[in-house]
């Protein structure tokens, strides 16, 4: 089952600055090879269930391991089975209705 | 690692009513031993990580099987390793606060 | 346009304890009549759409006050046009689904 | 008050396909200034938060108008107090500490 993802993680108790652990898990998305596209309020990827759920769990434990006490994390999920669609054809969709 | 979960899913082009398959998550996360509490806006669950994400890849299945062609799931999900806290720890601790 | 919602306030660079600043967010629904109810990861309220927006800027207004430099708020929100419901409606749509 | 908000909106009601609507509401968020910047789960706008809530309360008018019976909208919203920052800000920060 393939799903497109939309991840926000909050690491909470390690101050104010949270990009280090938003790059941090951006490393973990990558090394996943689920080609994480970083937004402004989160991180996009996609790829077989499976394997992104095992990155997201990877993710909350490398956060946890840089010293974060507690790990929030906000996901939109996104599973389809009429047909098969990429992150890139659903930004095309959009746009190709755009005026 | 302990997870607490709260869970929101919006079956896609099955038209106005969402609550049979609202209804039947629930019963997918009842028989993962997850006791889930509905509230008006979603479902609150908790357990070990690994056992609360395989319901939830249930559950998309099953909301596939009755027909949902799309099905699109909003979570929080919330990990800390300081101290265990269950979910009616959670809301003790904003009650006792509460003047 | 009546509006149901369900919010998750996190207070950013305050430690690890939020459940002071929910507690407050919980006060300022309960002023504006908004009838809050606390759940392990989030308050639903509902009520107009301009009162429930007013009653969130004024917890960002009060969580910053109280000292929060940050503050994230994961919202969801529904309208409907086809008919009233109240949350307690949806609730009671759900249950009556399940077996 | 400054806010930063990622908005996913998903009409209920109207079928399979909802770029339509999301195209909508992305010419709503133009008209008002907002700079919305499309990614492949959501919107991210940024603005003075009434200016901001009075553009998300259109978008919900509008898709009604346009025959969505429901409205379903996940928003993430973050303020701060401690300094100024926009999305492109964010987002450098984030790519600033990538290896």
């Amino acid at each position: 089952m393939h799903v497109i993802v939309d991840i926000a993680i909050i690491p909470i108790g390690i101050g104010l600055s949270l990009s280090r652990y938003v790059a941090a898990c951006e490393q973990v998305f990558t090394e996943a090879d689920l080609e994480p596209t970083l937004h402004a309020n989160g991180t996009n990827i996609e790829g077989e269930w499976d394997q992104v759920m095992a990155a997201l769990k990877r993710c909350h434990e490398v956060l946890h391991s840089m010293g974060a006490p507690r790990v929030a994390t906000n996901m939109r999920l996104g599973t389809r089975t009429d047909r098969t669609q990429t992150m890139e054809e659903k930004l095309e969709a959009v746009r190709s209705k755009s005026t």
